[in-house]
């Protein structure tokens, strides 16, 4: 079986494990777990921010820096489709109490649409916007920083501050042959993951300013986050972010490469900008073409009525991108 | 000057100043007033419902409805111009913390979404459909009851509540030519106000089941909204149930009148289906029309970056509508 | 029967339905009420603040307070018997999310209590302080105006705000003969009552500084409890405030004379520092005589397992007292 | 450095490393984790309940507990020293957005107390009471079973839900001489702890009926704690369960021996009933006997004005009892 449903199924490395096997600890509750502040350094230092927080998980990290970026009832704006509120249960609500606006076309709001909402700040009538959201990549689509910066501006003109949710930066950073950093400038904050790309088998962290992350830090620990010789997982982490952010760019062809020979498959579409390839199947078919796949031994996630996800990770070969492909065809041809 | 901005601007009439000032009155925080529990009584009555619960305004009314229809993180499915999201700040993250799942298109959802909607239920990653919303009328358009009937049945069927923002149901009603409790039927809990159509001073109402309007009573004195000699605006609104409300129709009248007399100024569109006339404006300039509006003696509201909205109400006569419509004639003629 | 249980049961004068029958309003929602807008402003002359926010209750007024001057997680030191934390539901976690840190002993933390509390100040185990609370009257004690200083003086040292719950606040300036804006001295928010003492049908009032009441006007909205043409209750707390404050020191003598009178009962104690007496009962029968009072036609409240309160108000003539004295010496006689 | 401050401070020891460079593990967010499920159903077996949960620490076991336990607005009643109320930050407030209803005396409340507090119930000033609190041990103390017993019956007889904090549950079975099963008994809920006396480095768990774990589960998704290849700590965890479960005894009988050392030091005062040793000093200075300790080589934390509490765990041996004894003598000597 060929697992293609998300990144985040990988298994540590024998050399991850080594690395975790022989981390050095502390009580971290006490700020006193040398792995975990190593971690938390080189990857503030990567993304040009000041400062990081080792948490749990990519939805922890967003949570947190909505937290620490509006007051109850404040406004953040977002696509209907980001992370924060298709994928992150009601935290949005129960957490910030923050109260999303949305939009549905293209990967930033428009400049009318932002102009539309700022308008309204200060009527009575309506929740105080606080925070403008981006997600890079966003379901596989690469947010050019041309964009990014656009919006990110218009945000700070008005007072907003904004957040990047950066599950998927390090791709997105291969994709646009930029640095990190470069991806993460003019975020307020931004959460990033070791565990998707990377490869690591927990946790995820929130970058930014000294003062952002402090208070992060303690709303993590609100929530009952905070860990004590967290440096065993975090070892998993440092030793990802090391040595396999480099290798990303392997998937990133092995996903082009999938999308080529899905895509001469009759009846399917594909396309991949990064290790996601979005499948198009004919109208309301998704869930059959993700079952006769499963049958053929290819595992992959249904995200929309006609579209299907495969993405490409560290345990997928060369090989297992030419078998994929094979069963996908066949599987096609069946139904 | 005259006020089309809302029906919410209308004075107390003499008669209704004479009922407030002679109302018998009591701790209605002990349940001793007996003007209270007329009004609540009569309400309930009139729609259909075991109880009713009278509070300050109808963003509270539809508050407490979503308070305790739900629990911390549920999703409430709602069109993106309802009251509910758009009008009332924060407060649907902030009270009751639920998260609102939002269409664009209609007056209800359609099947396909309601399909895809609910096919996401028990999803870790997705908050919990528990709720979905409807207004009568919306933006000053009716929502035939077939189409209530199809979503509330859907809902049902489904283990969702469902709730009617009823701030204009008695417009509803003259409209659709149907009894309140015919357009409150097949909802869980209704919100309906005394103040708008009707002319009271203050106040909206919150009907239900009997467990539910408990349930909401103990609410309402959680946000400290309990009064205590509420039966001085109890007693206005209940003078506006009984003597107004059969009145509306003449409000529609002239909303058409009005609508029919805008249509034909170049450049403007207009229409009325109740007591609000949606003025369209050419693309952008809506703000521009309002202002001009307003120098010739009108005042409207913009709602959409083309859109004003003028509400007839109990303050205005047929020779009100006819100066109003040849203000706007002069003022458009200038732009 | 003689009603002693709270001086919210008051009905209002026929002067003051007058008042209220020909009051100027608006819709306050857009800020064109007059009368609310003169109820303010004699409010916050009054209290010798900048500005007043007029809302339903007292307890609106409290929560408001609270609601503006902390952060969600944030911790406000309380007695354990303040309206805030035992009479208010839950309000104080579901809406500020504040936790309350709670002393029992006193009108007011001692300096020993103060100290240890701030002590703990950006320990991570702990909710932040943000928020000192002051109830005065508190349960029928005055609270001296030296030890208000001296609590407040500490807070804004340490960077807290400091609120009074003044429910009864012209009851402790009648009292300590002193201005209602000696008393609020100090105080970053003040909340007082028309209606207890004053005898207006509805209606509290939130006092501070013009920004801590602008962000509480807009927290009220978010509440839903703007009122349209709240000018018809505002014109019975404004009659109220202008003319029942005066005669405030006619229910304390009236009070004085009927603990001085209670006391005399055997098996009994009984003291009034204001307008409300304190019925010392033998232990565990505190209902027992409320009972037995009730049957003899005087109705009071019970407020611990050996305590009654009862409390005079604006329809507590002379020869209530008399005749509430003699029925409670002969129901004592009973039992 | 001896460090008694807590027992959280331990490290993994080599062969419970092995075990987590060796785990099994899957992707725990599809359920799909081994190791983690073996440890939940450990877990769940030892203290006799349907099922458990997983997650990061006692204080998040503890919070999900009481999410899952109340509604918004709902009462927990508690001592006023819970690691709930005073060690969680303002958690409760913000999650499940309770009130705590608070006594300051013994490890449960009393029967006059619980007959008190029912008695308020379905008043609609009052937050409704929902979940009675207990920890077992309480600040190194004891909580008899028979304790235990009274408290929970008089909850569920009145339909609250009970939950016991074991963060040092092992401990308390230990000093009781009873199964983990025995001591869980009649709580709705429990929290255990993994890293405290047991010495693995991150981990606890919520124990439960299955309802109420699936429960604690989705909520455990909602803040964001899920955790990917949670197997290489949870490994730790159940490596911990498995070995180290049994040796508590012996850090309780150093325990004991450090008290009786302690204790004979002029000045001081010390017992144990577990592994910690909780010191009193003459009054106000416990501050300085801590600096004093420290400078002798021996770390303790401060837990009131005059008491301390020094805690050992599975790196303290023999001889670092004696030499802790042996220096906090010196330090003594020396004030």
């Amino acid at each position: 079986m060929i697992d293609l449903r998300s990144d985040t199924v990988t298994r540590p490395t024998p050399a991850m494990r080594r690395a975790m096997a022989e981390a050095e600890v502390g009580d971290d509750v006490f700020g006193e777990d040398p792995t975990v502040r190593a971690l938390e350094e080189e990857t503030a230092a990567l993304l040009g921010k000041e400062a990081a927080l080792y948490v749990t998980s990519g939805h922890m990290a967003n949570q947190l820096g909505l937290y620490v970026s509006v007051r109850s009832g404040d406004e953040v704006w977002a696509h209907e489709h980001h992370h924060l509120v298709g994928d992150e249960q009601g935290a949005t609500a129960v957490l910030a109490r923050a109260l999303p606006r949305m939009y549905s076309e293209g990967t930033a709001p428009s400049d009318a649409l932002l102009e539309e909402w700022i308008s309204g700040r200060g009527d009575v009538h309506r929740a105080e916007p606080a925070l403008l959201w981006l997600e890079n990549t966003f379901t596989g689509r690469v947010v050019p920083l041309s964009e990014q910066r656009r919006v990110t501006a218009f945000a700070h003109r008005h007072g907003l501050r904004a957040h990047l949710d950066g599950a998927r930066l390090w791709n997105a950073a291969a994709a646009l042959e930029a640095s990190p950093a470069k991806v993460a400038e003019g975020f307020d904050s931004v959460s990033v993951c070791f565990s998707k790309g990377l490869g690591a088998p927990v946790g995820s962290a929130l970058a930014g300013d000294a003062d952002t992350v402090a208070r992060a830090r303690r709303a993590r620990k609100l929530l009952g986050a905070g860990m004590r010789q967290a440096g065993i997982i975090a070892a998993g982490a440092l030793h990802a972010l090391r040595h396999h952010r480099e290798r990303i760019a392997v998937d990133h062809a092995r996903a082009a490469l999938l999308a080529e020979r899905i895509a001469r498959v009759p009846g399917l579409g594909a396309r991949a900008q990064t290790n996601m390839v979005l499948v198009d199947t004919p109208s309301g078919r998704a869930a059959a073409y993700r079952e006769a796949f499963a049958r053929h031994g290819v595992r992959v996630l249904e995200i929309g009525p006609r579209t299907l996800r495969a993405v490409v990770h560290l345990e997928i070969t060369d090989g297992d991108v030419e078998t994929a492909a094979t069963a996908v065809a066949k599987a096609a041809a069946e139904l």
